[in-house]
């Protein structure tokens, strides 16, 4: 049963706004697909830095219309031998590179992958250097127009997937995790899912992070006093550690991969 | 009689663009209203700036046709009791918090407010910190859709209003302002309407900026020496203190909410 | 012959992202185009570096279908007696100031210039500080809907062209280049074509950019060792210094205008 496109795209790369690189990616769907239309997600992940863009796009793609393409360019290997891959999974399309970056949809219950060789959705002269632009943006135009899938490439059965964003149970009431992104804000967000922790709410517990321990969950920002480092639930659905109107990455002096610990006692 | 919607919806946050948090919302309205368009004005905001959101708004909104949904997002008390309103005013619909960043829309002469509490209108489950994506995009939607704003909830008359946003006379020939916005250059940008001072143009005056004190109307950023800071009528219709081609703000040590007085002699 | 219009106008600006002044341009342009739609390239263009936004324009404009509009406005001139202006060129058209940054269209074989003069593409009251909103955004949106481009005002034939974009030949082996842009990555792109030196291929060379001498050319960024200076073809077609997973301008100390020098042995 294939998946109807709603001719939406999305765009999360590390390509950085102020270059051309999305602008000229746009070009190129604009050429194949005249009616498709873009979103970016972000195109600020940090260079290279495959965990964030892990979480930018689990945290994106369940909010668009089934049937959207989603373009993941986080390519430290471009030009090298790294596949390209296309993964249908949940009602949705994620093209991007076979690095571990679209680890999510390929983990989701029947998701399926084929490579992403068809010379035809590829730009005529390919660069060692902008995948972004000759094999990933025609490609995903192509996809957003209603071209099957199965004519990307034949099946992929080992694309990389990476199975260390779960937090690590260190003990009977410990339990390991990390800071998987660090937002605008100052927000440090943590791979602990608070639907894992129903006890948070019936028994004492403690969250370290950095010199904070957090013992209690608040219910928004603003609860804090300004100044306070406060445990939330986030968006995301995740332990986040947050300062009311202030920024705890830089009052806690944590960042991106920045170990907490979580007991519960 | 009703606004008849141009397709357009306009979105103001201080959500930033390296985060996921403008794309989700921008994927929440694609699957509400697929053929609404959406234009991003900044999300670039400084965290919790009410006084430069509304300035960005004030600057913004006029120039978007009839029928806009203007989106504007800077939150401090999401979670909170606060409420969420929308505004009819000029032609134009606002969506946002009641925390004073719709301000100018509800002083507009013939403005009309209601409560943001149509439970269609929202997503099933409302998180704590992101009512962008769970209650501000799903209402944006549906009003761009056509959706009539009596559905949104009942008439608010005690939205609130911020009144400090002009600037005070503090003797017969004097006026104390504020920069109300520094732009990407350094210009600052005052709240002092060109436009309510004709004796400029006939009479000597001064106006002091931190160290300077600028006497003459200067026509464009290019008619300042390089290095020199000089005074003109911005594309706000205010006073702006510039330096050609460098950046005022720097160079004077002033900022945002910075005073600013002028002297009519 | 007039070029049928492919709806796509693309905006390149430093009018920042983070300021009002590309949104407001984006909204005269629903108003008067509302199918229409825009593409940035970027925003972020150095404060009036003109060289950068040629590098940009240059880069991203062919990757556009035929009959696209782009905008370009870096204008440290704005306000004064400096000329607005229309290029056709290559099936595109290109609208800007007359400062030198639209170089490569006006160089083009067959290209045609025009004055941008009609007051029907103006805003009736023109601000001396944002053509980009009261000239140039009007002008893109008349055009995009297929106005013809001879309405937009008179013949130019002397349209300002900057002619130091090409590397300098300094002897019988040394050509004197320079860097063009610093891309987000830090990489370090030059104005060194790699198709006009097939020699590199086959000849001892060396490109001296700070203090490193780079003697061969790499196929990807992921053939250096971490931290390694590295040359290679960039996705310009340029001459491109690099730094495996690391930042080429930061190592070498290097910017935009830094020189180069390359030696055919």
């Amino acid at each position: 049963m294939p998946i109807k496109r709603s001719g939406f795209i999305t765009l999360l790369t590390d390509f950085g706004s102020r270059d051309h690189f999305a602008g000229v990616m746009k070009g190129v769907i604009a050429g194949i697909a005249p009616r498709a239309r873009t979103v970016d997600i972000s195109h600020e992940v940090p260079p290279f830095a495959l965990r964030a863009a892990r979480f930018l796009l689990a945290q994106s793609w369940p909010w668009f219309p089934k049937g959207t393409v989603h373009l993941v360019i986080v390519d430290p290997g471009v030009g090298t031998e790294r596949r390209a891959i296309v993964v249908e999974a949940g009602g949705h399309l994620f093209v991007g590179p076979d690095n571990g970056v679209l680890s999510e949809p390929l983990r989701m219950k029947g998701s399926r992958a084929r490579l992403l060789c068809n010379a035809k959705w590829r730009l005529n002269n390919i660069s060692q250097t902008f995948h972004g632009r000759d094999v990933f943006a025609p490609a995903a135009a192509h996809l957003a127009c209603g071209a099957p899938v199965s004519q990307a490439g034949p099946p992929v059965h080992d694309a990389m997937t990476v199975t260390t964003d779960s937090p690590l149970r260190t003990g009977k009431r410990y339990w390991q995790g990390e800071v998987v992104y660090v937002d605008r804000f100052g927000n440090l967000i943590t791979n602990l899912p608070a639907a894992d922790f129903p006890e948070l709410k019936t028994r004492d517990f403690a969250l370290r992070a950095g010199f904070a321990a957090l013992t209690e969950l608040k219910p928004n920002y603003a609860a804090g006093s300004p100044g306070e480092p406060v445990l939330l639930v986030g968006s995301s659905g995740c332990l986040e550690v947050a300062v009311n109107q202030g920024d705890a990455a830089k009052l806690l002096g944590l960042g991106l991969g920045s170990p907490v610990e979580l007991e519960i006692r």
